[in-house]
């Protein structure tokens, strides 16, 4: 098996001198223990907010490319800084920015693709027994220009070296110990999974709950590269993020979550004609307001008032983006000259996700039974192949969360 | 002729984003006439500091590569700003990293010298009609490694790339309006030159006045770079740096400078055997001790006693390192079994610097003479083909500097 470990320290962890030794420390130890390791770091702190503050000093829109530029500073310093405190500890590490480890992306600045990882340095320099610090979060184009991987970035630049250099694992550190059930500041009796599917952490992520970015994890998936979630203040076993095929026992539901951040938009009284809904959405999509669950219904055709059947097209949004979503939506109101535009945020989602539901079957009527049993009544519903969600009132969230959690098995004592 | 234009800006020049327009609204004013602009510009004010108070905090020692590589984003963060500031009033312009432009030097961490520059990316740049604003300071070595150039750094980058592009002229911008004859807070009639030469730049900046480095006066010396010293807060002309020959009138004596802080140290009674001299001066530069004026003397042997001939070696050499360099020498009376070391801070050095001395006759008489009028004593002296130096007490200095001001025709109203 692979000797070669990357391991990735956010922000964070990395935010004053005091804490980037004890990551220092914490490197030593597996550095003892023989692997050769390949650590990705994030920039110190506040150090990218400070700079972004310092470029809009300058300017109201900076070119991306001069962003890019300026931001990937941000892990240059941070990973200087490991160097110098594992050699402080008498252990050889040199760092190297994304360009020196031959990442190379696509050219879309602020947001680039990695395209492809040479790794013939890393390797060199691994054989040489040295640690690798790798600037996380950049990369450079076919010009040589510094580019940036948006959000989430550093974490793609560890699994995307782990799958390059066929790591053993790639070790994601944060502030938490694992990948929890649900939320444990919500639900008291949440529990650490050991594993999870690449599918289900996907599925959390985009419900926001999960404590990866998606592309990290889609990344991982593609290359069959195995994430450790573990926390960066012990040394207990976190939550492997793994094939489905490598989980022995599929547990039905994996993880319960609650969104009490959007409202529910109801765009009525619509054309019953192809492409309205395509036109609804698009839209919205070139505003990049991200949408959740999605339900249409249709009135039928009035024979009495010879008026045309209708339709309801309504669907949650983040509740901060519901006046851009009413205003980007009156044009197409104005033009097919039907419809009209109304808006609730006392509405949470509560979600349950897991692969087991492929094969279990009755898992979302035992989810619906038990709101229901709970007199909590069901105003909208959306599944996946792996996700139930169903959109009930906001003061009537948390007891769904908890009661969801009881149902499915997964508080800490059963 | 070339229409390439090197300009240098230092910190103090950028130092914070109302600085960073300024300097973007002067580089917009040669855009507009036509030139094409590579613009090298030095760490913002204080960053410098702020990254070597950082490393600090993790180590007292930390290894050169990997202070490059902290260092190395001061100037990366103030090239990104300047190109944003430039996009602000429309002057298309992008920014690089000394790695960007092919700036290669060799290995030497911390104090690397220029090895080539490959000038493809700033000439394609430049032809599509791009301001270039280049990191200075900095490079890459043959492996891709971040290297730094040490002091005066940022003037030694700009002086490359003007020979490298065979620019017009390379302009350096500093908070003063050119070279001075002298130290105008010292003496009031202090004169702006027009020209100077390449070696009497050197001499000066040896002798702590100029207000360029060494480095890079000897790299545009050897490339035949105009160097044009400019003041950063207004548009007047300031001075040029050339080779001799294209001096027309040659004047006698260019400036004169006041050294008042070094010492006079002497090592006297010491063995007459080849090699001494040699000794003493060898230990001291392994030190990095500046020693700037030499005089050796001889004692005659005493045949009523017996005692054979010894020497006395004074030099002069900085105040701070008076201490360092007793502690150096002592081990070598030791084993001489001979001489005693005495050091003197009271006294000050006053030079007269002129490539016009290579054909002028009696300029060493007039300086000594001059200085012998006034009561002022001369304790040693130390000429080379364009300088003369003489070691005076202390609180004559600032006299014997007005003197010979005057004695050489360099006052203003002169």
């Amino acid at each position: 098996m692979s000797k070669i470990l990357v391991q990735k320290f956010g922000g964070t962890s990395v935010g004053d001198p005091e804490r980037i030794r004890r990551v220092a420390n914490r490197i030593k130890s597996y550095h003892d223990k023989g692997y050769q390791l390949v650590v990705v770091v994030s920039a110190m702190g506040d150090t990218t907010d400070d700079l972004i503050d310092l470029a809009a000093k300058i300017s109201a829109n900076p070119p991306k490319r001069e962003m890019d530029m300026l931001l990937s500073t941000g892990e240059q310093i941070s990973v200087s800084l490991l160097a110098m405190a594992l050699h402080e500890i008498h252990v050889p590490a040199r760092s190297f920015t994304g360009g020196q480890v031959h990442i190379v992306t696509d050219g879309n600045f602020s947001n680039a693709r990695i395209e492809s990882i040479d790794t013939k340095r890393l390797s060199a320099e691994l054989d040489k027994g040295q640690v690798c610090i790798v600037a996380g979060f950049q990369g450079i184009d076919q010009n040589q220009n510094i580019t940036t991987l948006g959000r989430g970035g550093s974490d793609t630049t560890a699994v995307a070296l782990a799958a390059a250099l066929k790591a053993k694992e790639c070790e994601i550190y944060t502030d938490v110990d694992g990948v929890y059930t649900t939320d444990p500041n919500k639900v008291e009796k949440a529990r650490k999974l050991d594993q999870i599917s690449y599918d289900e952490m996907l599925e959390l992520a985009s419900l926001g709950a999960g404590v990866l970015h998606s592309r990290s994890v889609e990344f991982a998936k593609k290359y069959e590269v195995i994430i450790h979630v573990k926390s960066s203040f012990n040394y207990s076993e976190g939550t492997k993020v793994v094939s489905e095929s490598q989980i022995m026992e599929k547990i039905t539901v994996t993880g319960v979550t609650l969104k009490s951040d959007d409202a529910r938009m109801t765009v009525a009284d619509i054309p019953d004609k192809p492409g309205v809904a395509a036109e609804i959405f698009q839209v919205l999509a070139d505003k990049k307001i991200n949408i959740d669950v999605i339900v249409q219904s249709s009135s039928r055709p009035d024979r009495s008032t010879g008026k045309d059947r209708t339709n309801t097209i309504a669907f949650t949004l983040p509740i901060a983006a519901v006046a851009e979503a009413k205003e980007t939506l009156q044009p197409l109101i104005a033009k097919w000259g039907a419809g009209n535009i109304s808006a609730d945020a006392n509405i949470a989602i509560v979600s349950a996700v897991g692969v087991g539901m492929k094969s279990h079957t009755g898992v979302a009527a035992s989810m619906f039974k038990a709101l229901a049993d709970n007199g909590i009544n069901i105003e909208m519903i959306s599944t996946s192949e792996i996700k139930i969600s169903c959109v009930i009132a906001k003061d009537r969230g948390k007891d769904a969360l908890r009661l969801i959690h009881t149902v499915f098995g997964l508080d800490k004592d059963s």
